[in-house]
């Protein structure tokens, strides 16, 4: 059952909570030595800038609704933050934004070398927490967690892989179905599935299987994938920190020009591609502009958008069979009501 | 003492051996599943371009010296070049390198986006054979061997953060104690000081102090980092498999550069600096030849490979002090002959 009508004032304060707790223990990982003005006030600088802390909250919001306690999770959503930050630099340059969270991307701002290198710094920091873990969690709950953290990483390198390479030889025969596994080892893992694996292997002590996390994830995590990039054509710049139409300008795979793509009449979808196929700086606002008409003509967007309610009603049905057998708790109500905050968020 | 009139067939004997025996299993750590042409072809491309197979070797050979066995100490080795790999192609990117043993580097080939992913992925998959460790070492000796890969990358990270940071703000006042701290941390921890650490490890089974590998593997990685530098400027490009001269084209600080800058006359510093300050586009090839004349004019690569053999003479010291209690064996000997190997290669 959808509940688009709940008030979801539970997530903003949630997330607010959980963000601080985990910037707080986040901080102390973070290196105060040399060489600062080359790495460590870089590696500092993204997880400053603030951020919605979506994938730690729910890492420590699914380890205390499964009896887990919040200090236990902690090491492991700084280490999830961290991982996210890290493929952040690496995807801003990969995408040539500009701008992140309202500032130069880290490439813009220290120039190419030095950002590869942040980005490679912040992965390896990203396990420390993790290390940690066996002193709180013991050697064997440690391991499992860093091997899904492992699993998570190359997933997402798949995912990047799929959605670059894409883009790079202007591949366009392509249907949702590729776009779903596309998002499912680029977003869904770092994003829900593993937050929620992590979580819930630290509430249960390891004592859970962890499948159905894949398929709550799933749903979940490419809900939010499909309304972020339908923000990035109808959002609002200042709050959304990013370049708008930036994803069009950019030729990402999404599914709105994905669904573009197969609907399109033969020669408007030849003109489609012949502008995808162009060298991303010849792609003029005219171009970018044109292509967005085409999408608001054939219903592009409010089809994405029936494809995220979909995918909500499925991670709700995945979210009961999860918890219903867990005690009422503040933490299981933020991510119930986080199932829709996804696709309702601006 | 140095020995350089030994004959040290052993080194290049044992290179082959013990790289064969690495190529093979990591071949098995490298995934053939999707996606191959935009991923795990690419993982697979540096590691088979060849390579010494020095890190690994040096892994092995140190724990069978002692007293380990070769099939406890081959993942970590696997591991070592996955990562020594991976940090060639985000090397290559920084450097703006275009050939990597003897083949265009991989941002040439695949472009910048799908390079970078491919490092990152190589850098994760590098985790998995140490994880694996456990089964055959025990779980605490493999997690002391994972935190000395996280020390490791971070220290490499850090070093790298020095030489790219130097170059971009074309830093100049830099002295020999500069050079020094970052090659021992670019080089010398992932070249030698790690694979010296983890073969001791394994060898002794973890009982083993681990701080004298660090003054060896300087002293023995420094020297490798300078003839590697020398033979950038001497060596034969084919053998050498990268752009003759490249070092100076791109600014790197070498030994030979800061040298240089200490010993030059103020008008020739100044003309060097503007020269080095200049983007890399610019320096044309007369730039590039007219420091190399000057290097020359102050002996600036004799000194260099003086402080080469002293840091051997160094090397040797420190091998006497840790070998001298362990029984002769093929493994010590290729060490020892290693020390000279370093800066006699060509």
């Amino acid at each position: 059952m959808m509940r688009l009508s709940s008030p979801q004032k539970l997530v903003p304060t949630m997330l607010a909570e959980y963000g601080a707790a985990t910037r707080a223990l986040l901080s102390r990982y973070l290196p105060s030595h040399e060489p600062r003005k080359y790495l460590y006030d870089l590696v500092a600088d993204y997880p400053r800038r603030g951020g919605r802390a979506l994938r730690p909250s729910l890492c420590i919001a699914t380890a205390r609704a499964f009896g887990g306690r919040l200090e236990d999770a902690l090491g492991s959503a700084v280490s999830i933050e961290l991982l996210h930050n890290a493929l952040l630099i690496h995807d801003d340059i990969a995408d040539e934004s500009e701008r992140r969270r309202g500032k130069p991307a880290m490439h813009i701002q220290q120039g190419l070398p030095l950002a590869i290198n942040t980005g490679d710094a912040m992965m390896v920091l990203s396990f420390r927490p993790l290390f940690d873990n066996r002193y709180s969690l013991g050697p064997n709950l440690a391991m499992s967690i860093l091997e899904d953290a492992e699993r998570t990483s190359i997933e997402s390198a798949e995912g990047q892989a799929l959605e670059i390479g894409w883009r790079r030889d202007n591949v366009v025969d392509l249907h949702e179905a590729d776009y779903l596994l596309m998002v499912l080892k680029k977003t869904c893992w770092l994003t829900t599935i593993y937050p929620s694996r992590v979580g819930a292997l630290i509430g249960t002590g390891g004592g859970i299987d962890l499948t159905p996390f894949v398929r709550f994830g799933y749903f979940l995590g490419t809900a939010f994938q499909i309304q972020d990039d339908v923000l990035n054509l109808i959002g609002d710049e200042a709050s959304y920190g990013k370049e708008l139409d930036g994803d069009i300008h950019e030729g990402k795979r999404t599914l709105m020009l994905i669904r573009l793509l197969e609907r399109a009449e033969p020669d408007e979808k030849s003109r489609i591609v012949e502008l995808l196929g162009l060298p991303r700086r010849a792609r003029t606002a005219e171009h970018v502009r044109w292509i967005r008409s085409r999408m608001d003509a054939h219903g592009c967007i409010d089809y994405a958008r029936q494809v995220a309610s979909s995918l909500v009603g499925a991670a709700q049905h995945e979210f009961s069979l999860l918890h219903s057998y867990l005690p009422p708790s503040r933490d299981r109500q933020f991510i119930e009501e986080l199932i829709t905050w996804v696709i309702e968020r601006s």
